[in-house]
């Protein structure tokens, strides 16, 4: 028995998200379902992060169990061969049994991309914001995030009990094009839609609506109905996964 | 009466081309119906180069008459509030009466992207090529196609009887990340499918498939039969349009 890793790519517009679902069509169930129909086994594939609907990932990381005898480059071509046109696996390789792409990942870089501009090519990349954003302000505000915090008013509501720690690393704004900002978010773990959280947070920053300080008066609350709107999810994009293995 | 200019951008993935057809959904069609809408005026508008089926704008320019009061800001700003989201006004401005989008254009820039993986984030901007590429022969070979020549090896076959003279003033290959390759062409003026036979001619080179010294001998040969398969339209953006006024 191998235990795989792939890294993949996919464009989140057409997938209601990451987890398998009875009826919906997500990118573990389209990615299973390749799977099988190459390997002739039922798999059952573990993701680094599971992406909400509409989220794209540039490298996701999973793995999964294979009996068969083909190596992971033959695995990762037969893939591409059958997986649609908006999935694409970049990598395959061996590693030890134990490894677990999500309890192993040791960071995760999520971008998020907004546009103040009416966008045509492009447009599902990205989110737009129909105003004129003061990036610094932004950026002032986003400071305050960076470090280990219990980002509780950042994620969805209806949230599971697990913790709400996370250490973010990293939480810059910069402007791509005249009309882009994109995001960095780097850290250990995150909580659900806690990058769309914090984005359309900032953004109101941006705006000017709220105050640069309210931030870390929200962060402080640990109240969900303290933050902003959450972004959508078209601008954001799982950029990398870091492991020691 | 005014004379106003417009300049768009368009996705032309669901679109059948610039000009206007019946039954099939142009960006002529969308920009008339949309004018129309807003202006109760029956408007023809005259564009500076006119799509292929597939084929982005990023920077169109069209000029059209306009009777009423409205300013061009105005106008701008009502168009963008009931075209769909894959065609976006970038400016409007007045003209001379006699300004002509597709006449008085000096220059015209395309651009043409293309991957040599298996790109799920933005594939509908890129043409996949299977095979790694030598740029520097491409751009060797693509040299000999700057400065003025009758380029009817590249057109497509059934043409009206017009002029293949182009003057090329650019035509380089850049990378612009590890697996993204792109075009930068340049000329007075283009004729139909022009950019796309000179790709996949340039790819063929790429590919080792044809020499480089061959690409002269096509163009000398001022027949379409000569050239390679002319590349797919989804890695062709019109990127600018250059006028006096």
């Amino acid at each position: 028995m191998q235990n795989l890793r792939l890294r993949l790519e996919y464009d989140g517009t057409d997938f209601k998200g990451w987890q398998i679902q009875p009826e919906e069509r997500t990118v573990q169930g389209v990615l299973e379902a390749a799977i099988t129909q190459i390997t002739g086994e039922v798999a059952r594939v573990l993701a680094a992060g599971r992406t909400d609907t509409g989220v794209h990932a540039l490298d996701q990381v999973v793995n999964f169990s294979y009996a068969g005898a083909r190596t992971p480059e033959q695995i990762a071509r037969s893939l591409n061969g059958v997986l649609p046109p908006d999935v694409s696996i970049l990598t395959a390789d061996a590693v030890p049994a134990d490894f677990h792409a999500r309890f192993d990942a040791k960071h995760r870089v999520y971008q998020y991309r907004l546009t103040t501009r009416r966008l045509a090519v492009g447009r599902l990349y990205a989110w737009w914001v129909r105003a004129n954003l003061e990036i610094d302000a932004m950026n002032r505000a986003a400071s305050c995030l960076v470090g280990h915090h219990d980002f509780t008013s950042f994620c969805v509501a209806a949230q599971e009990r697990d913790s709400r720690d996370c250490d973010v690393t990293l939480c810059t704004w910069r402007k791509l094009e005249p009309d882009t900002l994109v995001l960095d978010i780097e850290a250990n773990r995150f909580v659900r839609s806690m990058v769309r959280g914090i984005v359309g947070t900032l953004v109101d920053v941006g705006r000017g609506t709220i105050a640069e300080a309210e931030v870390a008066t929200i962060l402080a609350a640990k109240d969900r109905r303290k933050a902003r709107a959450t972004a959508p999810p078209a601008g954001l994009f799982l950029k990398r996964v870091d492991y020691e293995v």
